[in-house]
């Protein structure tokens, strides 16, 4: 099995996720947040780039069938139904809703990541079931973590490097440069996931904005099973 | 005093290095090679992004004046009289000489970070004179890693780390998320440096094509004590 591991979405070049399983990773927050609403029963998951590309396919599918939801700079866009805090994705706001999702790395991310084999959405809260779901697939993984604006995130980093351990207690793999920094990585700080999203860049960030509470949300290991995958553009809850 | 690092000159943003003390480094194998010619007495080397723009640069200056260097895929350019290997930058070759300068990684990084107050080209062979550079300069610092075709390389970040840490000995450091990385796959890696060169993906690469003994070559801690530094788009010895 062979394991590559990017640290940004930017460095995937043309057919390298061909026939892979793809993990896409970020930890604060896209990946929790499309979990939560997944688990609390919307129907699907739009994601794309930009806000701008929401609102053109909001206006496509007609703005009574979707939610718009998606942040900038950390805050939900202006005119948007919902931003990117899990807490907002509560069962009574999105059951049976079809979402349109646009952050700034996150959906970015996985729009990037769309030609991958199987493309799955993966973080700590989740870490269970797409551990699981890969080990199943038995096929060569890429981890697209998607970093911050082009740059190296930590936190989703450490995550992968989770990923990472898992599969080499059960696989002999073949690892790249990047995914054997993200082991090592996670072995520095397995004993405490919410000091690296507390001390991480992004969350420092996003603590300053007041978002404190979703650190710890997010740090919650295996606290949403539920395996989202992506199919012919939407994020779905996987079925075998 | 606040330290960045950067797994690639493709992260720079425009400004990012204004007033900031940089370090680039290719630890496999330009910033050796630079060291090496420095070392036995080169005149200057122009550092170029490519091997198109060597020889427009060559057809300016002279072909009689300068020595054509650097490689692609790991080997000399056709044509040049250099490729990137320290051994063939002895003293009888170099001496007096200016060389122009072009490999895949390294050089292109190196144009990339010219913005910077100071430029200085780093890795292992030189570690003690930049660090001691940088610790007088007292200035916020910016590690930009050269990384392989635009990816992460292990190689140059447990250099990056060995600086922060070596720094951070003395100064309190404000780090970024990559720099906190860095510096927990130096602790990791700091008691085998030729093992990080042998098992990262561009060490094995270069073993494949029989570079093997650069690899030893480039894990010498403080064996070519030269401080080389950017200046005017050429690369000199320092003087303070």
């Amino acid at each position: 099995m062979k394991i590559d591991l990017f640290f940004t979405a930017e460095e995937l070049r043309e057919n390298i996720l061909t026939d892979k399983t793809v993990i896409v990773i970020d930890v604060l927050r896209a990946s929790v947040t499309i979990a939560q609403a997944l688990y609390n029963g919307c129907k699907d998951i739009i994601p794309v780039e930009s806000a701008e590309r929401a609102l053109d396919l909001m206006q496509k599918i007609g703005r009574q069938f979707v939610l718009l939801c998606g942040e900038r700079d950390g805050q939900k866009v202006e005119g948007f139904d919902l931003g990117n805090s899990p807490f907002e994705y509560t069962e009574p706001v999105v059951r049976d809703k079809t979402l349109i999702f646009a952050t700034t790395n996150g959906s970015k991310a996985i729009v990037k990541a769309a030609s991958g084999d199987k493309v799955v959405i993966g973080s700590f809260v989740n870490f269970k079931e797409v551990a699981e779901l890969v080990l199943n697939l038995n096929k060569d993984l890429a981890i697209v973590c998607s970093g911050k604006e082009g740059k190296f995130s930590l936190e989703d980093t450490v995550c992968g490097g989770m990923f990472i351990n898992k599969l080499q207690e059960q696989k002999k793999a073949d690892v790249n440069d990047a995914a054997q920094a993200a082991a090592v990585l996670y072995q520095k700080h397995k004993d405490n996931l919410l000091k690296v999203l507390e001390t991480c860049d992004h969350g420092k960030f996003l603590s300053s904005l007041g978002f404190e509470k979703d650190l710890a949300f997010c740090s919650q290991l295996n606290s949403l099973p539920v395996l989202p995958i992506l199919e012919n553009g939407r994020i779905i809850k996987y079925t075998a």
